[in-house]
């Protein structure tokens, strides 16, 4: 790994007064480039600008795709990732969808340890708060021809992540658009299921709502997910979230807490939720909670639901009734390294560029 | 409009005898930038790269729309573009879906009339040759967050196009992937439908067909269209086409065909197409052609499509007999200016810039 450090760093603790997610750059980044069928050699360089042809098939034809973790720090100055194999593995299974070349654990792995090490003063120590790490790959060979890319660049960015949307979210069930279909690129975090949800999103924010949680193409007849989140519905004591499949993103969060409930004891379930359900246990009062979960929000209460034309209004419970607030707790306390983490999940980044 | 000319052209007839679509590029490009709600007055300047951020979020969330149109020269040297009112249109309706600004027509439609008289003698003269036109929008601002991005680029680029696919193609019927799902962005000319059809069509061709035609991705039970193409059927003499919708493209060549064959007198009927009725028709002999139009390819033939594991041949009509030969030549010769045009779709790139 090549390492080409900053003349004089631009870190400053005003970073961490931002209230503004994915802005604030650190010092580095990380460029690996692909061509004639290998990868070169990644280099850590200053954040900055590169040359790209506008002809770069990632502005055309759309092959880029993403992954998103957080770097947390605790008092004693250690600096943690959270499940880093899971997005590695998930970044490659979305590379092969979207017919792109896997990255080595070289350079993904290796890339990350490296680059969060260097840039460590960055990461800030405030619970809640955490250094947002964006590896990402897209398209880069000069053609506008319709055909997959013979030549890509994988980066590895990070950004300031302050405490995201602390208040609850109204959330309005898609009856209308769809994430995507049967056969499609939901399950891949590709750049192009994103773009396809923002006017949606933002037609459901015209009619007073954060966010949608998407449903099925076909009949619009179960919950899938929402936004970058996947979706929890607690109907009496019981917790339902959705089964994953092509169609939906395999959240890491998700199945964190899929394995953290289970050993609290709570009576989950995985299999899939009809929005008739949901809608009738919100009638007969036995909608207690929902909430959607993912790496950039954590954990985020729903407090109001969009059934159709009928906003649900949903009480929030208190803190020490509540499911989302117990599994919240119980997750950060492992991501900030204040609990032991039977799981393994919590990787210390030892200091070792930076020595 | 600023135009900063190239200091001394990159121009050589050699460009004319290239076999690759999309790769060579002329001598200009066109790029307009938007911020703050606003377009920036656009510049021709010499086509090369640009400073990008990694960061810039097309990469990550994929807001990324184009055009394709070609540009021909007769033998008088006149230059011609054809129909650009469509694209340009079809443009404004891709952005509005992907959430991105409309781009005036001072920007798009100058634009191409002006970059094109520039570069016209990168326009080909031979018959089946031409310039392909590329605009293409794309969002710039440097930010990892999920939602609309507030800066984007506009350019046009130009690159040399050599008579496309002269060969019949062997298709699949898609049976498992999908290109778009109802409620989704098909209809709309987005970056990430391309990357998604990447994977399925590479593995149709590990199976010895070099594209796909979707279906939709409900029942895979109705024909969509194929790569880049929208699709006809002729069953005995009757010639169908799939109505378009919001999972399909809305083609300009498609719709220029179907006036052509409306004023051929041939019985031609627009209508869902299963799946099964063409399989029926192949078996009683009764499937004479099937063939895909898009600017690209112009006209394609078919000579064996894929319907689950069996591979049906189709003979391939001779010229005088085949629909798809007849509208093929009908449309390129008004589009190079060899014969009337009752439609008013070609337009003539007047001598001004370059005068
Ligand atoms: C569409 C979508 N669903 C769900 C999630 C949650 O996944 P994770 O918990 O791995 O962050 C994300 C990512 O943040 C996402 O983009
Ligand atoms: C998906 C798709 N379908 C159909 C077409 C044909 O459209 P047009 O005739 O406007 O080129 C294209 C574009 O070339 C396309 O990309």
């Amino acid at each position: 790994m090549i390492i080409e450090k900053i003349a004089e760093s631009r870190f400053n603790d005003s970073v961490f007064e931002s209230k503004v997610f994915g802005k604030n750059f650190t010092d580095h980044m990380l460029v690996a480039t692909y061509k004639d069928g290998k990868w070169s050699e990644p280099k850590i360089m200053p954040y900055g600008p590169l040359e790209f042809s506008p002809a770069a098939m990632a502005f055309h034809y759309g092959q880029a795709i993403f992954e998103g973790m957080k770097a947390y720090k605790n008092e004693n100055e250690e600096v943690f990732i959270f499940r880093p194999d899971k997005n590695f593995e998930r970044f490659n299974l979305s590379a092969k969808r979207l017919s792109m070349p896997e990255v080595p654990a070289e350079i993904f792995m290796d890339g990350i340890k490296t680059i969060v090490d260097l840039d460590r003063q960055w990461v800030p120590k405030n619970y809640g708060t955490s250094l947002y790490l964006r590896p990402t790959m897209f398209a880069t060979e000069e053609a506008v021809s319709a055909r997959s890319s013979h030549e890509y660049m994988f980066v590895i960015l990070m950004a300031y992540a302050p405490s995201y949307y602390e208040k609850p979210l109204s959330v309005k069930i898609a009856d209308f658009y769809s994430r995507s279909a049967q056969g499609g690129v939901g399950f891949a975090k590709c750049a192009g299921n994103y773009a396809a949800s923002f006017f949606p999103t933002e037609e459901a924010q015209k009619e007073g709502y954060d966010q949608v949680i998407w449903t099925d193409s076909i009949e619009h007849k179960y919950i899938e997910e929402a936004g970058t989140m996947n979706v929890w519905v607690r109907i009496g004591d019981k917790l339902l979230t959705a089964p994953t499949s092509e169609r939906i993103l395999n959240g890491v969060t998700r199945d964190s807490l899929l394995n953290l409930a289970k050993d609290m004891g709570l009576d989950v379930e995985v299999r899939p939720i009809e929005v008739a359900e949901m809608y009738e246990a919100y009638k007969n009062g036995q909608l207690k909670e929902v909430f959607g979960c993912g790496t950039a929000v954590v954990v985020n209460s729903y407090n109001a639901i969009g059934f159709g034309e009928e906003r649900a209004e949903i009480g929030i419970l208190p803190d020490e009734e509540s499911y989302a607030v117990r599994l919240k707790t119980a997750l950060r306390n492992i991501q900030y390294g204040l609990i032991e983490d039977p799981y393994g999940w919590r990787i210390k980044i030892e200091e070792s560029v930076t020595a």
